[in-house]
C-alpha cells in the first residue's frame, strides 16, 4: 500500500537522484539500471539498489547511475526486452524470468539439483561459464555478470506436511521455473506469481503452498499466516545466482576501467548479498518459530528420490530444445560433478563432522 | 631454484612496476603492500598479485601500488611490524602468523572446528565479526579487510595411514597455529615451517608429516614425493581468511572513494581467491590421483571426535589470555552455531540430498 502510494507520487527519476553521485554526475556517462525487485524490498531489492550506488560511487560519478525498482520506468519481467532494445543500459534480476526467449538462461539462475553458490561461482569465473553464458546471451545482444545469489532456497510453506512424493499431487503451489516442471510431474499444479501476488493467493486458498527464497526473505512476506510448515533446503534453486546484464553494444563502448569498476562493484555485492541472507536466516528462522509458531520440516529421502527422479525428465526434456541447450546442460551436469566432488571431500566433510562433533 | 635466482637479480621495485598504471601514476598516493607470499606463487602468491593490480587498475592511478613479495622488501612475518609502524602502507597475508601478537589475531584467519568460508564472510561483514577484528587490530594501529580465502583445508599428507588418533603420537608434522596445539594435545610433535621450506624437511625426513592448504595449491608442492597419503578435509583451517591490513592511521587519511575502491578489490579478491581453488581443487585432486598414485584418505569418525575434544582445551586455554580473547572467543562460538546451523538446514541438506542421490 505504502510503496503503490509512493510510485503513484514520484517522478520517474525520483529514486535515481539519491543514488547518484550530484556534485560530479552532471558529465557522466548515463547508466539506466532497471531491476526485478521492488524498491527497498528486503534482500534482494535492497542490494540491488546497494549495487547501483556502489557502481556510482567507485565510477566517481564518471558513470551517472540512475536506479529504477519494478514498475518505476517498466513493469519487472520487461527489464530484459527493455535492455536488449538499448533503451535502459542494464538490469538487475534473475535471468532464469526469461527462459521463454531461451530455456538455457535458467542454468545461470538456478536449476532443480544444481550448482550451489560455490559452485556456480567456481564455474562461472573460474571454470568457463561465464564463456558459455555470453553465448547464450549474446543472441539478445546482452552481456552479464554475478551479482547477487540467494543461496540455497527453503523447500516452501505449505499447509499440510509433505510425507511422501504423494502429497504434492492436486497440491496448488506458486513454483517457477524448471523447479515448477519438477514439481508438475509429481502431479502438483504449479503457477508462477510475482513476489508481490503471492500472500493475497495463499491466504485467499487459490494456492496451498508456495516457496520464495529463505527465512531472512521470507519473513517479511507473512506467509505463515497461511501456511504454517516450512520446509528446509529445497531441490529447486539451490544457489540463485542474480545477474547485473548490460546491454552489449553499449558495454562494448565502455573503457576498460569502466569495466572494471562495474565488474568489481557486481562481484563485491554477488558475494555480500549472500554473506547477508547466510548471516541472517538462522537469526529469522528462530524468529519464525518463537514469534509466528511455524513449524520447521526437511523432506525425508523417499520424497527426495522421487524429486530426483523427476528432475532427470525436466532435464533431458530442457536439453533436446535446441544444440546451445545441450551444450549448456551438458556443462553445468559435468562442472557441477567435477566441482561438487571437490567441494564435497574438503569442505563438505569437514562441515559435516564439526555439525555432528558440535551438534549444530 | 628459479625462483631465488630471479629474486637475487631483482631491483626492488621490479615487481612494483609491472603492476602500476605507469600513465597515471606519477601524481598519486603510493600504497606499498608486502605479502607474506613468494612471488608467482601459485593460488596465494598470483591472488595477492591480482588484488595489488585491482587496486591500482580501479583508482585509475590515483593509488600508486607497489607489491612486494615475500623477501622483496621484508621477510614474510616481518610484513606486521612492516605496516604497524607506517613504513609500508599495507601487507596481505594471514592474521594467524602473528598470534604471538596477541593470540585472538588467529580467529580472523582460521581456528580447528571453527568457520568455513560462508560463515566466516557473513560473520565478518553482517554479523558483527568486523568490529570485533578491528578492536584486535586496534591495539597495533592497523585495520584489516578480508582479502582472499583457501576454503577448507586437506586434512595433510602422510607417510603412513592415520586409522585412529593414536597414529599421531609421536608423528612429526608441520602444522602451524591452533591446529598444530590440537594435534600436540593428541601427541605429535608439531612444527611451524613457511612455505618454502616444507617439501626439503619432508623429503628428508626431518618431518613425517605436513598440511599446506589443499588440492591445487599442493599440487605444485610436489609433497606426494615423500607422503603419498592424502587427507580431504581437516579439522584445522575450516576456510583460512586472508587479509589485506593497512596501517590504520594512512587508512583513517584516505577519501571514502579511496577506502571504497580498497574494500570493493578486497571483497572481489576474497571471493575470486575461493572460486578459483573450488573451481581447480577437483581437476588438481584428479591429478594427484592419476599422474602421481597418490592416495586419497578421509579421517574415520573416532579420530574426529579425539580431535574435537582436544580442540576444546585449546580454545579454553586460548579464551583465558585476556579479556579480549574470550570475547573473541565466545562471539565466535556462538555465531558460528547461530549461522552454521542455518547453513546447515538449507544449503547443508540441499547438498547431502543431491550428492547422494547423483553419487558426487
Amino acid at each position: 500500500m505504502e510503496r503503490r502510494k509512493f510510485l503513484k507520487g514520484a517522478a520517474i527519476g525520483a529514486g535515481a537522484t539519491a543514488l547518484a553521485t550530484p556534485a560530479l554526475a552532471q558529465g557522466g556517462k548515463t547508466m539506466t539500471i532497471v531491476s526485478t525487485w521492488p524498491r527497498d524490498f528486503p534482500g534482494l531489492g535492497v542490494s540491488a539498489q546497494r549495487l547501483a550506488a556502489r557502481i556510482g560511487e567507485l565510477s566517481e560519478g564518471a558513470l551517472n547511475v540512475e536506479y529504477f525498482a519494478a514498475g518505476e520506468r517498466v513493469g519487472a519481467l520487461d527489464v530484459f526486452d527493455e535492455v536488449a532494445s538499448g533503451n535502459s543500459q542494464a538490469y538487475i534480476g534473475a535471468d532464469y524470468y526469461w527462459t521463454g526467449k531461451h530455456p538455457a538462461l535458467a542454468y545461470f539462475t538456478a536449476v532443480p539439483f544444481g550448482m550451489s553458490f560455490a559452485e556456480i561461482n567456481a564455474w562461472c569465473l573460474y571454470g568457463g561459464g561465464m564463456e558459455i553464458w555470453d553465448k547464450v546471451q549474446d543472441q539478445f545482444g546482452l552481456k552479464g555478470l554475478p551479482a547477487g545469489n540467494t543461496g540455497t532456497q527453503a523447500g516452501g510453506w505449505f499447509n499440510k506436511e509433505i510425507e511422501s512424493a504423494d502429497d504434492f499431487k492436486g497440491l496448488k503451489m506458486r513454483i517457477p521455473g524448471l523447479g515448477g516442471q519438477v514439481l508438475s510431474k509429481l502431479g502438483a499444479s504449479t503457477v508462477s506469481l510475482p513476489g508481490g501476488q503471492i500472500y493475497e493467493n495463499l491466504v485467499s486458498g487459490t494456492i496451498d503452498a508456495t516457496e520464495w527464497v529463505g527465512p531472512y526473505n521470507d519473513y517479511f512476506m507473512k506467509f505463515y499466516e497461511a501456511a504454517k510448515y516450512y520446509y528446509t533446503g529445497g531441490m529447486h534453486e539451490p544457489g540463485a545466482q542474480l545477474s547485473l546484464t548490460s546491454n552489449k553494444s553499449w558495454w562494448s563502448g565502455l573503457s576498460d576501467w569502466e569495466r572494471a569498476v562495474i565488474t568489481s562493484a557486481a562481484l563485491e555485492e554477488n558475494a555480500n548479498s549472500y554473506y547477508e541472507a547466510m548471516a541472517l536466516n538462522g537469526e529469522y528462522l528462530t524468529k519464525l518459530v518463537d514469534e509466528q509458531g511455524v513449524e520447521v520440516r526437511s523432506f525425508n529421502e523417499e520424497t527426495w528420490d522421487a524429486m530426483g527422479e523427476a528432475a532427470q525428465e525436466v532435464f533431458e526434456e530442457t536439453a533436446s530444445y535446441d544444440a546451445l541447450a545441450a551444450e549448456v546442460n551438458d556443462a553445468v551436469q559435468a562442472k557441477m560433478r567435477e566441482i561438487g566432488r571437490g567441494i564435497s571431500l574438503f569442505e563438505g566433510q569437514f562441515v559435516n563432522q564439526r555439525n555432528r562433533i558440535l551438534d549444530l
